[in-house]
């Protein structure tokens, strides 16, 4: 299992095929194909035929992650891959790739080694625009809310309450809090403000839960801006902005077609964030996917308390999925993480820390239990796992009666999965269910996530978020679904945490309206919505030749 | 020549050809071809074969501007069309539009009437993506200089020097003026900078005078971003972002084919601001249609003085482009406003303020044989025109032995334009020639142009101007060619001198040096590098159906 090969040098080795060949294969029709160059496209879904999903769908998570995380996108395209070579109509549905962080510190996410999704720089880089469409959006909006109070302020719109923030696909630290309209009264009113990272915007989460176009149209109309002096909030309808905005998004709103290092086609489209947003690609994505192959695999971001309660609470919700499998992915050193050893002794064999660390992956497995979904679990096997290891934990999972299967994706790709994807098709179910009901109100829906997902004693709000829950009341804001902010690498609201912890509270901090997405984004700590680079940003390895080839993504 | 319908219906009402037949007509090879849907694609500079220009080149340029325009770029595409129409291999090369006037006041950029490119709503909302390619990189190298500050600031940055602005293709005046980097150390270091619009970016003016991707690579390479506290310049390369730069270049350096009404094959690229930058499209997508057609009509932007001395002195220079005929565009209202007749009367007929103003088109005439080159008058005919004043035009045009056609371009598309191709291949050239020397020194260049082409009498050099010339001598930038930004509605800086104004004196307030685009920008007066919105922003206008037909653009 050695790694000769970059990533890059790996995807580029790879002869593509034809992206309509894809297309054939994924049963989209000629004519709704939007072809980007011969790898890449959109899907026209004002273009494909009326019908309903037929496909089952496979949600892929993972346990509480290291800092270097599981390799989730790396397991999901390897199993597609095996899928494919069994001789299944197998497809991914896959988050895009934030540019921010390619140049930063995380790299790209397009998979990695032999399980990859190409052509892996174009999909890094640019992509089809839909990040860049979402940003210009988002900065046109902005434009229009100052240049409304700009033009005679008609609305009374609070300087001080402008709550809608400007967004770019960088990682940059000094734009996370600026001042702007200086310069005079020709150039706006001063204020303190701030840029997010694409990703973190708003508009991406509307993107990932719009049903179609109009349902898009009435997303964007009910963005919240601003609010007035009196306290009223200000829509993006009222500053005349949604056709505009709608306008903007026509393309991104089409899902991107590609194909993995194993010719199945893979539908990437949409990167939210998975802590102030949802973290899942696009519902029309995937819909797309179930409607035109019999397997789908789609990914939800973090660990299972977080992404995959997010997937099922707020996506499946939205957009009436069925979940028939959920594949959680671990990796031993993650485990013995999660039991304690320290992150610069992984490599080390360790049975205790591997025993301690097995709670962690036994909690997600009953959480997801919780949804009525099966749960498999898929150990994505590095260089130095020991026999010891791997058989400790084939024999937990025996003892607890959990599916479990060990894979070699990054290496060997879909031939590596292959055991993994007997065992998911082994283990398909009917259907999955929600943990809670909306309509009984935001604190209700807090609890329920916070005592049986997260395993809370106490749940304890601040007297910011006891304001926040006032002005959602009278707003009528408080029936939306809630989109917890937590930290990844733990159940509870402290990182350091690791494993199964119990007895713990939950500290709500603040409650944020997402009114075009559709939920209430619960702070339990700071968040950071926009990177910064690294003292080396990965920036400084890329290069591209006089024919084009670029090296240095990883 | 009544018009009942608005450019976007008239767009929408014709059936376009698919972008391979226009190709294939452009004589592009398949192989080169890089489609984006059926009606656009990117010509892949790097799979064309070795060639050698065949076209004739035909400039098109305007006399001095109303501030509505004379419709230079519909006057290029009906011409573009008439001369398909009689039969020639013609081909227009055109600036791509930017998105913040297209929702602002100035509308898109695209022709208009039934001379227009298409599909025009794409052209206008993001196209191929290079403006976002643009902005990407700009704001990449932006957040890299702002990080080694924060990492420590190895190369002695002085962060009250660092020159490289963020730029967003918005028309957004609250980014004019901003404060970045608060909120505490670890959000980087608090100073004043801005915003452009990504049409002002360096980067921008890079892509379109580079000559191919090592070429732009060098270009971003040396571009200026700070001082450090002992005023040694700090470039691009020295933070180790070329190769990362020119990736996020990679898709934006081939130009974008797309085509007329007429069916006539437009290559579409760049767009650059006309006065701290060039104005004109960009060198290869020109150099591309020279290699492919036999004629090739391109554009400069604002009155003869400022884009056409900039065609010649900088981008035909940089290129070794011969042209081979002028096209000074002018209207009867425009002629009018020169000769003094208030805005708000130009329906009316007045041979006395005809008369007075024609003296602006002379001087235009006899500026363009300045550069060795042939001027032909294309008279763009507007509703109000009376009979006496085109029977004054047409008898002044053969008085001063000025080749002069009407045409008809809204209207009546191509065929309005037939008279006007006629003449203009009846007069074409051998080539071209330059004004200035820009070994004999950046003063020397400026006084050239002031005294040539703007007839100025004495050229004034404020206390900000003198340092910079020091600045320049220093760095031995002071013999790159000269981009004097100058207000277009006058020869002189004074924007209300209209017509020909003589013995004024030039005032030449600062000297800003481009060393990744290569020229010296002089600033004859403020600049604004970041438009506003108006009262009513042509967004609110825009909308799209639930099929996704996008309605309001203009």
């Amino acid at each position: 299992m050695t790694a000769p090969l970059t990533d890059v040098a790996i995807a580029q080795a790879h002869t593509l095929e034809p992206i309509t060949e894809i297309a054939l294969r994924a049963g989209i029709p000629p004519e709704a194909l939007i072809t980007y160059g011969p790898t890449k496209a959109k899907v026209d879904i004002t273009r494909l035929r009326p019908g309903r999903d037929v496909g089952k769908l496979i949600l892929v998570t993972g346990i509480s992650p290291t800092p270097a995380g599981e390799g989730k996108s790396t397991v999901l395209i390897g199993l597609a891959d095996a899928l494919t070579r069994l001789g299944h109509s197998a497809a991914a549905a896959l988050r895009e790739p934030s540019q921010g962080p390619v140049m930063g510190i995380k790299g790209g996410a397009a998979g990695g080694g032999y399980s990859q999704i190409v052509p892996m720089e174009d999909i890094n880089l640019h992509f089809t625009g839909d990040f860049h469409a979402i940003a210009a959006a988002t900065n046109t909006l902005a434009a229009m809310v100052d240049n409304h109070v700009q033009q005679g302020n008609a609305l009374g719109i609070d300087s001080r309450r402008i709550v809608w923030q400007r967004c770019l696909d960088v990682n940059d630290r000094s734009l996370r809090s600026v001042i702007t309209g200086l310069g005079g009264t020709a150039h706006g009113t001063p204020r303190e403000t701030g840029f997010t990272i694409t990703a973190a915007s708003e508009i991406m989460a509307v993107l990932c839960l719009a049903a179609d176009l109009p349902d898009l149209k009435e997303r964007l109309a009910r963005l919240t801006v601003a609010f007035t002096f009196d306290g009223t909030p200000v829509a993006a309808d009222e500053l005349g902005a949604t056709g505009a905005l709608a306008a903007l998004m026509k393309e991104a709103i089409n899902p991107n077609l590609v194909q993995t290092l194993g010719g199945t086609p893979a539908y990437v489209h949409g990167g939210p964030f998975a802590n102030i947003a949802h973290g899942c690609n696009s519902l029309i994505a995937t819909q797309v996917a179930l409607r035109h192959s019999d397997i789908v695999l789609t990914e939800a971001g973090f660990g299972s308390d977080l992404g995959a309660e997010k997937f099922f609470d707020i996506k499946a919700r939205h957009g009436r999925l069925d979940v028939n499998a959920v594949v959680i992915v671990a990796t031993i050193r993650s485990l013995k993480y999660n039991g304690g050893l320290p992150r610069t002794d992984l490599g080390t064999e360790s049975l205790d820390h591997l025993r301690e660390g097995v709670k962690n992956l036994a909690r997600h497995v009953a959480n997801i239990q919780q949804f009525g979904a099966t749960p498999i679990v898929a150990l994505n096997l590095f260089t130095g796992d020991t026999a010891a290891e791997r058989a400790f934990l084939r024999a937990w999972a025996k003892d607890f009666h959990v599916a479990l299967a060990e894979c070699e994706v990054w290496a060997r790709g879909g031939e590596g999965a292959e055991d993994l994807a007997r065992v998911v098709l082994e283990n398909l179910s009917q259907g999955s269910s929600l943990l809670y009901d909306p309509e009984r109100g935001v604190e209700h829906s807090i609890e329920v996530i916070a005592r049986r997902i997260y395993r809370a004693e106490k749940i304890e709000y601040s007297p910011q978020a006891l304001r926040d829950l006032a002005v959602l009341r009278e707003n009528g804001w408080d029936r939306l679904p809630v989109c917890i902010s937590k930290t990844q690498y733990s159940f509870s609201d402290d990182p350091t945490a690791l494993g199964a912890p119990t007895g713990h509270t939950l500290h709500v901090r603040q409650l944020i309206p997402r009114t075009g997405a559709g939920f209430i984004v619960v702070l339990t700590g700071a968040v950071m919505t926009m990177p910064g680079l690294p003292a080396r940003p990965a920036a400084e390895g890329i290069d591209i030749d006089d024919d084009g080839r670029i090296t240095g993504l990883f």
